[in-house]
C-alpha cells in the first residue's frame, strides 16, 4: 500500500485540523468550514491559516501553516488556486498526514499546470491530498467535516458502515443530505472532486481495509485508468458489496462531465461492461443508488423465492407484478406452512402468496406469519408491506421487524407507501437498519440485486 | 348520459349523507366514518342509520333509512354483505340519489347472488352504486369523505384538478395520503372497489363532465369490458390527460388480483395495446404515478428539446444523462440567448446547456436565465436543477419558479435532492403547482411523457 494511503487514515480521524482560509466573514466559505467543526463539535484541535487575523471564533489563527506551533494532521485548503502549491509544501515542510484542496481552478479549467504541482507535491512530500475541486470529507465518528455547506440547509447523517465515494460535490452532498433525512448511517463521505493525486482507485484500495467500512457507494463522472479501476473494483467488491453509478452517460452530457471536474467522462458502455465483468451493482439514477444501497446490509439470499406479506390486497398485487417484473419467484410455501398461516388468516381469508393478512390484521397476525415464513425453506426472502393508516396497525410493528431483520436468517425487504405518518414509520425503520421503501418496484428492484449478488458469490467458492 | 350518472353528482356534493351502521364505538368502521364526516368539516347535514342507537356522536340516529324524516341525497353503507340488499331497497325507496357499499363479501368470496341483486336495484331504482368492496369517494371541495382510515393516520389532500379513480382501496388511500403529503390537489377520490353497478368506464363517463377535474388517475387491476374501456379512454383522453397504472400484470399476481376485487386481471399486453392506441399516459409504478400527474397541468411542449439550468455541475450531468436516455434533445441555444447567458454567468463560467450557474449563483441569476430560456425559439421546456444547500439560495426562488409556471409559456419541470430542508422547499413548490422532482430522471421521464401527449394533439389537429 502506498505509504499516502497509510497517512489517509489520518484525515478522517485527525487530531488537529487547520483550516486555510478560515475567516469570521459570514458565509466566505472559510466561515462555513469554521462554524462546521465547532459546532459539529470536531473532537481534535481546530486551527485557522490566514494572515488577517489572529483569531477566528474564538479558534487560534496564523498567517501560515508552517506557523502553527503545535502538531498538524490534517490541513483544510479554501484559498484561490495560485496559492493551493504553496501552502501544500509548506504542509510537506509542516509534516502535516494529509491535505484537503476543496478550491477549484486546475484541470477543469485547463490549469494543468497548478494540478502537476499538486500531483508533484503530492508525491515528493508522501502527502494524500483529496481534490482539489472538491467537498472533501466528512467522518460521523470524528466529525472531520469539510463539506462547506452550512448544516441547517445540509444535514449529516449519523455513524454506520456505508462508505460514499464521488467525484461530484454537488451530487455528493445531496446524497449526504438524504441519507441524513432517511436515517441512513455512513462510515466517510469522501468527494475527491478532479482526483489530481489520489482518485477513485486509492479511496476504493484505503475502503477495502478500512474497519468502519461494509459498503461502497461509487459515484463516478469520468476516470483516468479504466484498467485499474477494474481491478480495483473486483478485488474490493468480493469483500465490501460496491453500488456504482456513471454520470455524464452520453455525449453532450459528457462534455458537461469534463468541464466539471476536467475528466474524460469515456464510453459509457466500457464502464457498464467493467461493472458487470467486476459483479458491481449498477444503480440508473439516485433513487437506485438508495434503494440498492440499503439492502446490502441484509443478509443474502439462498435464492429468487419471495414471499410477500401484506395488509392490503392491492399492494400485494403490485408485489407480486414487481416480483414478475424483475425476474424474481412467487414462493410456494411449503404444506406445514400453508396449515399454520391458516391459523392466523380470518375464517374468510385464504393462504395464498401473496398473504393477505386484509386490513384488520394487527401487528400480531405479522409476527405470526413472519416466524413460519422464516422457517420454511421454501422461501428465501420476504416483502413484507405494511400499510400503517390502518387502525389495528400501531408501533409495535416495528419491534417485530426489526428483530426479524436482527435473526439475520433471511434478507427482508419492507413496503409501506404515505404521507407523514407512514414517512415518520419508514424513517423509524431505517434507523434500526430495516430497510423500508416507497414502492414495492423499488424493493423488490433493490432484492434482485442482492440476490445477484449472493448468487455471484456462492459461484466464487 | 345514463340517468345513474347523472344523479352521480350527488354522491359527490350531497347535501345530506346518512351512515349506515354509524356507531359511537371506537375504532369501528362506522364510527371512523362519523367522525371523518364530524372533523372534516362536512359542509351538509349527517345522519346515523344503526337500530341500537338514536344519536351518535351527536347526530341523530334512526333504525332505518326510510326512518330518517328529511331528505337524504347519499347513503353510505358499512354493514355485513348480507344486508346491503334490503338497505339498498331502503335508499330507493326514500328517494336517496346514490349509495356507497364499503362493505366486502360479494363477488371476490363469490357471493355472485349479492352482487347481481345490487346490480338489479341500481337499475331498478335508477340509484348509482359506487362498490362495494370500495373505500368510496371523497371530495376535499365539500368533504364528503368515506374513506374509513383515520385522518391522523390518513392525510387528505386539498382542493385541485385532479380526479384519481382507482378499483383498489389500499392503494388508493395511500394514492390520497401521498398526495397531500406533496401538497398535490385532487378534485375527487373514488375507490369503485368490484364495480358491480357502475366501473371505471362510468367514472370516466362522468369526469369528462366534471368541471373540477381536468386531469385523471386511473389505477386497473381487472376490467369487465375491455372495449368500452378503450373507447371511453379515447374520448376522454382527448380532453382531460388520462395518466393510467394497471395492477396484476402477470401470473400469479393475476390471481391475486382477482381474489382481491372479484375482476378479472386480463393479459396485461392487452392493456398495454389499449394504453398506446388511446395514448394514454402509462405508470409502471406508484412513484412514476405521482411524477407523470403532476406535469400534465402544465403547457404542452412544440417540441422535445430541453433547457437545462444548474447550480450543481454533478446534477447538471446526470439531467443530460436523462435527456439522452429518455430520448430528449438538449436544446441548442439561439446566438442571442448564448450572449444573454455570458452576462448572468461568472468570468469563468461557460455558456452550455446544461447551463451551470453555478454554486454561487443566486436567486436573481435563475430568474434571468429562465428568462432568457422562455424568450428562445430553440427552446421546448426547462428542466431547472436547484440545489437548495447552496448559501446564496434563498426562499425568493419559490417566487421565481411559481412565476415562470404561472406564465405558462413553456412546460417546467424543477429538480432539488435533499433532505429536511429541501423537502420544505419541494412541498412549497408543489403547493403552488410548480412540478418538482426528486431525481432528473424522474423529472426528464415526466417531460418524456407530456411532450408525448402534446405531439398525439398536435397530430389530431
Amino acid at each position: 500500500m502506498d505509504e499516502r494511503l497509510k497517512k489517509l487514515a489520518y484525515v478522517f480521524k485527525p487530531r488537529s485540523v487547520a483550516i486555510v482560509g478560515g475567516s469570521p466573514v459570514p458565509n466566505k466559505i472559510g466561515n462555513v468550514l469554521m462554524k462546521n467543526f465547532i459546532d459539529g463539535r470536531f473532537m481534535g484541535k481546530i486551527y485557522a491559516v490566514n494572515p488577517k487575523y489572529t483569531e477566528v471564533l474564538g479558534v487560534p489563527c496564523y498567517p501560515r501553516v508552517t506557523d502553527i506551533p503545535k502538531l498538524v494532521d490534517c490541513v483544510i485548503i479554501a484559498t484561490p488556486a495560485e496559492t493551493v502549491p504553496g501552502i501544500i509544501e509548506d504542509c510537506g515542510k509542516k509534516g502535516a498526514k494529509g491535505v484537503i484542496v476543496l478550491s477549484g481552478g486546475f484541470e477543469e479549467v485547463n490549469r494543468n499546470d497548478l494540478a502537476d504541482r499538486v500531483k508533484e507535491l503530492s508525491v515528493q512530500y508522501k502527502l494524500p491530498i483529496i481534490g482539489p475541486n472538491c467537498l472533501g470529507v466528512f467522518n460521523p465518528y470524528t466529525r472531520v467535516d469539510s463539506i462547506f455547506l452550512p448544516m441547517y440547509k445540509l444535514q449529516r447523517p449519523g455513524p454506520g458502515n456505508i462508505a460514499f465515494v464521488t467525484q461530484s460535490g454537488a451530487v455528493g452532498s445531496t446524497v449526504v443530505d438524504l441519507a441524513a433525512h432517511y436515517g441512513m448511517g455512513i462510515s466517510k463521505f469522501i468527494s475527491y472532486g478532479n482526483g489530481t493525486a489520489l482518485n477513485e482507485c486509492d479511496m476504493l484500495e484505503f475502503l477495502e481495509k478500512d474497519e468502519e467500512t461494509e459498503i461502497i457507494i461509487l459515484y463516478l463522472e469520468g476516470v483516468k485508468d479504466g484498467r485499474r479501476l477494474l481491478g480495483w473494483m473486483k478485488k474490493v467488491n468480493v469483500k465490501k458489496p460496491i453500488i456504482a453509478m456513471k454520470a455524464g452517460k452520453y455525449g453532450k452530457a459528457m462534455a458537461a462531465a469534463r468541464s466539471h471536474t476536467g475528466n474524460i467522462a469515456g464510453n459509457y458502455m466500457a464502464y457498464k461492461a467493467a461493472f458487470r465483468q467486476a459483479k458491481v451493482t449498477e444503480a440508473d439514477s439516485l433513487e437506485e443508488l438508495f434503494d440498492f444501497v440499503k439492502i446490502f446490509d441484509q443478509p443474502l439470499p439462498k435464492g429468487n423465492r419471495v414471499a410477500v406479506i401484506t395488509n392490503g390486497g392491492g399492494m400485494g398485487v403490485l408485489t407480486a407484478d414487481a416480483i414478475n417484473d424483475q425476474g424474481m419467484e412467487i414462493a410456494d410455501y411449503s404444506e406445514a406452512s400453508k396449515e399454520a398461516l391458516k391459523k392466523i388468516l380470518p375464517s374468510y381469508g385464504s393462504v395464498g402468496n401473496p398473504l393477505d393478512l386484509v386490513a384488520d390484521a394487527g401487528v400480531d397476525a405479522y409476527e405470526k406469519a413472519i416466524a413460519v415464513m422464516m422457517a420454511d425453506q421454501n422461501i428465501d426472502s420476504l416483502a413484507i408491506v405494511v400499510l400503517t393508516q390502518t387502525p389495528p396497525i400501531d408501533e409495535r410493528i416495528i419491534g417485530v421487524l426489526t428483530q426479524a431483520c436482527d435473526e439475520r436468517k433471511k434478507p427482508i425487504v419492507t413496503i409501506s407507501v404515505g404521507g407523514e405518518y407512514t414517512e415518520a414509520y419508514k424513517r423509524a425503520l431505517e434507523s434500526k437498519g430495516v430497510p423500508s421503501y416507497g414502492s414495492p418496484l423499488a424493493a423488490v428492484k433493490a432484492l434482485r440485486r442482492l440476490s445477484d449478488y449472493a448468487m455471484w458469490k456462492r459461484k466464487l467458492k
